[in-house]
């Protein structure tokens, strides 16, 4: 016998044998009193199409029948349905999944606020108290805050499924990342240093200060005595500050901010938190990002692969999915993790990376 | 003997055996009366960085000696720096290269207005009245307007260089694209079809539909006998102004400036001349682009490899460099052509290609 559901408020009860075949054994919904169980209108919409559910009954829209395709067309939700894209391609991985809620949830079964499914780990259901990520949808043109990436330093969940405009789900893993590394530290003082229109030529330097500490690039290219180095604007203000260049610091931060305005300082910030904790940041231009990073630089002959990709943002940035898609895609491509790094007005950073992920 | 050059107006006159050591040899220069020969002051920098020059006599500057370091440090140009660098590469790959002006270049070689630099071919030079690229010499900073790729139709200038702010250099081709394709065009007629908040389902339409034109995605994925289509309300705008829908084209055009803005209707211009010249437009969005595109459509089970990115930009779009280097680092990443259609406020449309280049 083919069942049907009915509206209660924002739930869709369903009663008959509903509580063995769809809550017991698939993980749908969650238990009301005798055999009933209670549906999400999402998990409803996903019974209707899989033709398990006959209709529902939309009581208090007196009495009418509702198919898959009147459910879809009718709800009141803008977002319903990417809600249910995301929802029927989990449940197409052989993945349960629930609204990140209780009663959906057993108590004690923390969720993140900003989260919209909690997806179980496979072979479990929500009646297992245990998650395997908590989901949160975005539409194509959902826009994100970069801040509601986090709360209170932790992921504010621990994935986002972005839906495309030809509804095409991509997957990001959320994470808070270490920034540390072993680089060398030790600086020379005054080189001599001539302040070029957004560069900066250090003359004769040690060689170590390009060999070991990998600032600047030599104008001679791979073969050199002792190197002229082209240092970007960031990297000189760095070495001012630190006494390690003839020029004076405040010459090099007024100079990058009237090329790039207040963007100079919010790098800096990050570029003096990079170098501060032992890791070494180089320009991420050619990779579309700010910086790529090195966390154990002893010899720049002996380099390897660098492990993140950061872009700075003002911690009130605002991003379009596409261009998380993009970062996280272009990072994924030349096998590093994309960090944002969210700089506040007064230079205080938090850190937030992005990965792909296959549910 | 070491010889040294000496400033008259814009250019570095040399004298004793410069013409056959500089010009006839290795290309710097052209002739002037007798042996001499004038440099650009780039040129000059080149030779006094290769210490082949020993200074340059700035005479209208009262007689001061010139080092390569001072000649760096006085241009008044503020783009000096990353022209250095540019022609300093490309001599570093075996090529020669002079101003792209005359009279560096003998008469009757032409060259765009927007060209920085003539590179010639490998083992030709300035008296060979052949050019290899026209390049463009474009800083980490200097804004790129979408227009001035193009003159007249044809690229403004063959080549860009772009350095970024630790003075490295990706070289970029320009080209204009032909669009065009084979792919099949037959639709139905009035197929029914709900308009949802951002994108519109056709229930039950001809398999042809999605099988033989490739138009929306099948709400089933693989396995269907007639596939509901999700369709993107680009998708749907063009299908339902072509009366193969049951709704007004106007209602979903509607709906795309909504959530879009003005930008639905360039990208529904460009959508439409892609179709229209035989070419299925699919969403680029996981590209970081508009659309990715299929040339010769006939089956979506035998689709092939999609061959173009396009992104659409307003006419009067300006590029940051940086944004350059990520859309074309992405399209090479995923073996396709990057290509900008560029839409004025009527609709029509300029197509420019970026791809990367190893001089």
């Amino acid at each position: 016998m083919t069942l049907e559901g009915r509206f209660d408020g924002d739930v869709v009860i369903v009663g008959g044998d509903a509580r063995q075949r769809f809550y017991d054994s698939r993980g749908y919904g969650y238990p009301r009193s005798g055999n009933e169980i209670a549906l999400a209108p999402v998990e409803a919409a996903h019974l209707l199409y899989r033709e398990d559910l006959g209709a529902v009954v939309d009581e208090p829209g007196g009495g009418e029948r509702l198919s898959f395709r009147s459910l879809l067309a009718s709800s009141p939700r803008p977002d319903f349905g990417v809600q249910f894209l995301v929802y029927a391609d989990v449940r197409s991985r052989g993945l349960y999944l629930s609204p990140a809620a209780s009663p959906w949830l057993s108590s004690g079964t923390a969720v993140p606020d900003a989260a919209d499914f909690a997806v179980f780990p496979r072979g479990k259901g929500p009646q297992d108290g245990v998650i395997q990520y908590a989901l949160r949808v975005v539409g194509e043109r959902t826009t994100v805050p970069a801040r509601s990436l986090l709360s209170a330093g932790e992921p504010a969940a621990d994935a986002l499924a972005v839906v495309d405009e030809e509804s095409e789900i991509t997957y990001f893993e959320v994470g808070v990342p270490t920034i540390e590394g072993t680089s060398a530290t030790a600086l020379p003082t005054d080189v001599e240093a001539d302040l070029l229109a957004d560069r900066v030529i250090c003359w004769d330097p040690p060689r170590t200060l390009y060999e070991r500490t990998f600032y600047g690039q030599p104008l001679e290219g791979r073969t050199y005595e002792r190197p002229t180095l082209q240092c970007s604007l960031l990297e000189a203000a760095y070495l001012a500050q630190a006494g390690a260049l003839s020029l004076s610091a405040s010459a090099v931060i007024a100079r990058g901010r009237d090329v790039e305005g207040e963007r100079f300082d919010r790098r800096l910030a990050v570029y003096t938190a990079l170098r501060e904790a032992g890791v070494v940041p180089k320009t991420g231009y050619k990779f579309g990002a700010d910086f790529r990073t090195y966390a154990d630089v002893d010899d720049v002959e002996d380099l390897g692969h660098s492990e993140l990709l950061i872009r700075v943002v003002p911690h009130d940035h605002v991003f379009e999915p596409r261009d998380l898609a993009l970062d996280v895609r272009l990072a994924h491509g030349v096998r590093k993790r994309l960090v944002f790094a969210l700089v506040d007005a007064d230079g205080e950073i938090e850190w937030v990376s992005l990965e792909r992920l296959t549910p």
